[in-house]
């Protein structure tokens, strides 16, 4: 699919918080967290997500055009209804353009980018912004002290065109599985007919994160494996290869595991899960932003944006930037 | 777009309530409730929108082969994390399709089904099952008669494929518009970081339905009706060249001003919002099933599939079936 991004946009919350200021919190030490997540610090946000992803949303656009079509791939909403991709148009100050939410939890991002593709392959549309917007700190179970010390805050967005004959730009491969029998590896129980809040049953730890890190990271890793050598065969191409691998960022041992199990060379992988923690459905467009606006990601090069979300999910997309 | 619909499915849930049973409880008499919603009686389920939405999901495929890929196009979701299409898949029996939500409130559908039949013109997939399923009741507000008195609950589903050449069976436009200003018509400001169930100021109306009805209704039909013109221009028809409207079912005073003001006989417009109330996302692809089920659409009829959400969003997709 003959599509390009044309440009990124990111908000990084001002407020650091350390591992070390968090460790007493969940009665950890800050080695602790070091060896389980491998997150030395995250931002916490004090504005509410369709705030923070405005503010990306604007960057990516700086003086172009605007957009014809908003999609919010978040992984946690604002409110259950509208859904988030209103407040956001909102807050950039747009009105009348079509917009709606993509959720596939951590992999918001990569599906809402294939389906984008999608649909600017079909000329339905010709500037769509995707915007991922999390504010993970807000569902931390301070309980839970290793998905507590793993949550981060951040934002980021993209604009899609679609690249001309002569441009190398375009989505050369994706690929998605869910496997249901995982859907309970990770959870927010609450927020909808399951566990709703009006229930007397329903706990405050309802409605916050739980996650079963090694229990998933031992399932996903052989996923994603495959996935990866998959994507390989089906394109005809080699390790060597691609250019980038921009990961979810799940925790430091998943991201690291692209180099120690997948086989790419170190250097390849980004990796801002230390400085920034799991944000969710922005992790992945942080990670490219970040990679694109530092110059390492170049024109023609090959990026394999991947991961695993709750669901349980694997998905991939692999682009020539 | 070259796609067709090769299968439907429905789930009415068994229990009935009527409105002379409601009213006492929102402090309203029974022909209160008839001249504002419109509504005679409504769905209550007894099991969870997952469950509903697979026993949709289950007769639309009926003996075909598995779909590869399966959209949650519901209103409000099981729970906050994963999506809900995990669930569904959960319910049927499957594992390792590709799943995730489009939301866009009482729109999903509509919005789900242009995309899918973006995806399948792709190429990407080949049978694409979406699925709608909402029980509105669960979140009723009984201190605001007008919205309590109008939800219900059911699910209905989908099956998309690629129609063949010689085949008439097309997407022939789609159209959608959102306007943030109108964002807070229509609310559940809680389940998400706005309103979170552990703030304190969260109260218990913040997770249920709120909705200025008269406000919207006042909105919508302008630009619904814009929408319907803009829609006939394009595709060089005139309004009785569409066979079918397939509205959301708003509620009676919507439906009935696709004929009152817009101009459409009566007897083109399927009506079920009286008997089964505004059942969120799950309303249009309810009216599309039961008026196919019911052979009142035929192959070779051109139906539009038209409504309004939250956001405020308007959209509409025109169909030969």
């Amino acid at each position: 699919m003959k599509i390009k991004i044309t440009g990124t946009g990111l908000y990084l919350p001002p407020d650091i918080e350390t591992s070390k200021h968090i460790a007493p919190l969940i009665g950890k030490s800050e080695d602790w967290i070091l060896e389980k997540s491998g997150v030395y610090e995250r931002r916490v946000s004090k504005i509410d997500v369709d705030q923070m992803g405005a503010i990306a949303g604007k960057e990516a656009l700086k003086d172009s055009l605007d957009p014809d079509l908003i999609i919010n791939a978040s992984g946690v909403p604002k409110q259950t209804i509208p859904d988030t991709s209103a407040f956001l148009q909102k807050e950039m100050g747009f009105e009348g353009i079509p917009s709606f939410s993509i959720h596939s939890t951590c992999l918001s991002f990569i599906t809402a980018f294939h389906t984008a593709s999608s649909l600017i392959a079909s000329k339905v549309y010709k500037r769509i912004l995707i915007i991922s917007s999390d504010r993970g700190t807000r569902g931390r179970n301070f309980n839970e002290p290793e998905s507590a010390s793993l949550l981060g805050d951040g934002a980021a967005a993209v604009v899609l065109e679609p690249s001309k004959e002569y441009e190398k730009s375009e989505l050369l491969h994706f690929h998605m599985n869910t496997w249901p029998s995982g859907a309970n590896l990770t959870e927010v129980r609450g927020g909808g007919t399951n566990k709703h809040p009006q229930d007397i049953g329903t706990t405050a730890e309802d409605n916050l994160f739980s996650m079963d890190g090694p229990g998933i990271y031992k399932i996903a890793r052989k996923h994603v494996y495959k996935m990866m050598l998959k994507t390989l065969k089906k394109t005809g191409l080699k390790k060597e290869d691609i250019n980038w691998i921009i990961p979810h960022q799940a925790s430091g041992k998943a991201v690291e595991a692209y180099s120690s199990a997948g086989g790419f060379d170190k250097q390849k992988v980004i990796n801002i899960v230390s400085k920034y923690g799991n944000c969710v459905a922005a992790s992945v467009p942080m990670a490219l932003a970040i990679a694109i606006q530092e110059n390492k990601v170049k024109s023609g090069d090959l990026a394999l944006l991947i991961g695993t979300g709750a669901g349980l999910s694997a998905a991939c997309v692999l682009i020539r930037y």
